[in-house]
Formats: structure tokens, C-alpha cells, sequence
């Protein structure tokens, strides 16, 4: 296939999560496309966030966060997180909020998962800063467990794309994983 | 909605890349679910590794890795990928393999998009390790590029939920970024 160099600042495709924390004393969310799972045992997750935003300060004033899955049926309120600061918004009304025990790290009562962090880790980046917290607590809506799991079509959760910025839904299933690629192994 | 706590261990759905290092002297690809960028600025992106496996000897070995975004058709080599170790199996030839400025960062030829990586910072946690690298370099296959950029749709990436271990391509456009939350923000 013939290949062409492309700007470096390539997206991949991204789960969107709200992230919350305590601002100016209020629950804030922001709505963030870089978050990953970073560590197995014990779970770790982290959250790349421009460094000018509200959320890290309020990271830094509890030691705490909380990374919240959106359905895509919470698309608008999730993007209009994204749209506005919680330096000059309350944002604290536009969820139903509900503490963990942590007791620090807002969740979003719509949300069919949420989870709340204790953070491990701050890594400073040029532009960003990578906070790596360690999940101290999950939660899920009875409605989106199957056979005692989170079952990921019911959680129906919103992936963004950069820099088309595009919210997706998840599609079809694919195949399995640890399974499709057998047929590769040799005997 | 009623809740229940469920196990930590949640993982959220990711895109699956392929990270291509030098190992024992051959290009290696290993599949990777935990992988998102991390800084604006100089653009930076970020995989979440196990300690155990050959990859981390790579990427320490060359100070350079690669991140290969594998689209639904190589479902099955990106599997296969993640199967068999590079420590005792031969991955350099399941792939057609290029190189970019970097010199020592393998990239996929069949991968619509290809990324290659100078490490910033490794950053060690418990099982894993999060390997933060500047993009260096970006390709992508003329036949993915629209108006100038990568158009998602055409790439066609795969997605991966644990623990159910499922592959899905992505679904149908929900909606736009910026733009879907515009009627929430008061005039």
C-alpha cells in the first residue's frame, strides 16, 4: 500500500469518559478522549488532561478523582462538559452526583459505570499531565450486568475521534479475542 | 438507576494497536489495548505494558517503539499477535515492515496508520510499565487519507472489551464534538 507522511498529531479513536473531581468546593466533571487502563493488580487507570484546565487543580486539592462512562444517550451533557470550564460554570447540576468511599470523587449517578481514584501518580508533560490513579471503588447500573459482569453493548458507550471530532457508537461484533488469531499459531 | 459495586478490575473499551520494538535483533509486534495519547504538544502517546513481556526489552534496547493502528480486516494477525511471545516465536514476518526516520521502530505496511516513537519517560508501576513516547513520525495509506487527513471510517479500527475479550469495529456516527452540548450552555 502506498503510504504518506500525515501530521504527526494523529488521534486514535478514544472512549470519551467525564472525569470528577471537587472544584472551588463543587462537584466538576470534564469531559476527557485520553484515558486508559495503565496497571493490572492493583487497577490503575490514567487520564491525560491539559494542564490549564480546572480538573487538576482539583486532583491536587483531594488526592482524588473519579472517571465516569458515559452512554452514548448522555452525549449532549457529556459534550457540553467538554464545551465549558468549571472555572466560570457550575457544572455540579448537571448529574445526579453520588459518593463512593472515598467520600472525595463525585460520580455521576446516570453514568452505567463509575469509578473513583486515588491518585498514585502525577506525570508532567509539556502540555498535559498524565494523572494515574489507582481504582479504589466500581460501580454499575443493575441494568447493564450480565452474568454478573458489566455487559459492554448495554453500557453503550461514546468513542470520539480527532480531529474530525465525531462521537461514535460502538459497532458490530467483530470476533474474540485470544481466539480469532489460533488459526495463525503453528502446531 | 440502582447500582452495585462491581469488581475494580473494570477495563473500558479500548482500540487495539500493535507496538512494534526490535527484539533479539528482529521487528516484533505485540498487541497492545491500553494505548492513548498524553500530550498536546509536542504530540505524545502512551502504552501501558506488562513487565513480563519481550516489549519493554525492545523498546529499552532502541529507545524507540511504534504504534500501528491494524484495521477490522487484520483482526486475526493482530490476535495472533497477542498470543505468542516474542521471546520464542518470530513475529518479524507475519507482516510486511518498513522504517521511518526513526531507523530502529519496525511499522506495518497493512496498518492503514502507522506511528513511530522516541520514549520520553517510562514510568514503572506495580505489573506494568507506561511507556510515554514523542510521535517522531506519522504514515498513513493514501487510499485512508480524505481532504488532506485520515478519515476514521476508512481506517476502520478495531476495538477491544475486556473481560469478555471481544473485538467490535466502530458503530454508527452519534453525533458531533463541540457542537452536540451547544443547546445546554445558557445564553
Amino acid at each position: 500500500m502506498e503510504k504518506q507522511e500525515i501530521q504527526k498529531n494523529f488521534f486514535i479513536p478514544m472512549p470519551v469518559v467525564l472525569v470528577g473531581t471537587q472544584v472551588q468546593g463543587r462537584a466538576n466533571f470534564m469531559a476527557v478522549g485520553w484515558c486508559t487502563r495503565v496497571n493490572g493488580n492493583p487497577p490503575m487507570i490514567a487520564c491525560g488532561i491539559n494542564n490549564n484546565h480546572a480538573t487538576p487543580e482539583g486532583i491536587a486539592a483531594t488526592g482524588t478523582f473519579s472517571v465516569n462512562i458515559p452512554s452514548s444517550a448522555l452525549m449532549e451533557k457529556t459534550d457540553y462538559c467538554g464545551m465549558v470550564s468549571g472555572r466560570t460554570t457550575d457544572k455540579s447540576r448537571v448529574f445526579d452526583v453520588f459518593y463512593g468511599t472515598l467520600k472525595t470523587a463525585p460520580m455521576i449517578r446516570e453514568c452505567p459505570v463509575t469509578l473513583e481514584c486515588r491518585l498514585v501518580q502525577a506525570v508532567l508533560l509539556p502540555t498535559h499531565t498524565l494523572f494515574i490513579g489507582e481504582i479504589a471503588g466500581a460501580y454499575a447500573d443493575n441494568s447493564v450486568i450480565k452474568d454478573g459482569k458489566p455487559d459492554v453493548p448495554a453500557i453503550d458507550p461514546l468513542l470520539l475521534t480527532m480531529p474530525d471530532n465525531r462521537y461514535w457508537r460502538l459497532g458490530r461484533h467483530a470476533g474474540d479475542a485470544w481466539s480469532a488469531g489460533k488459526s495463525l499459531k503453528s502446531s
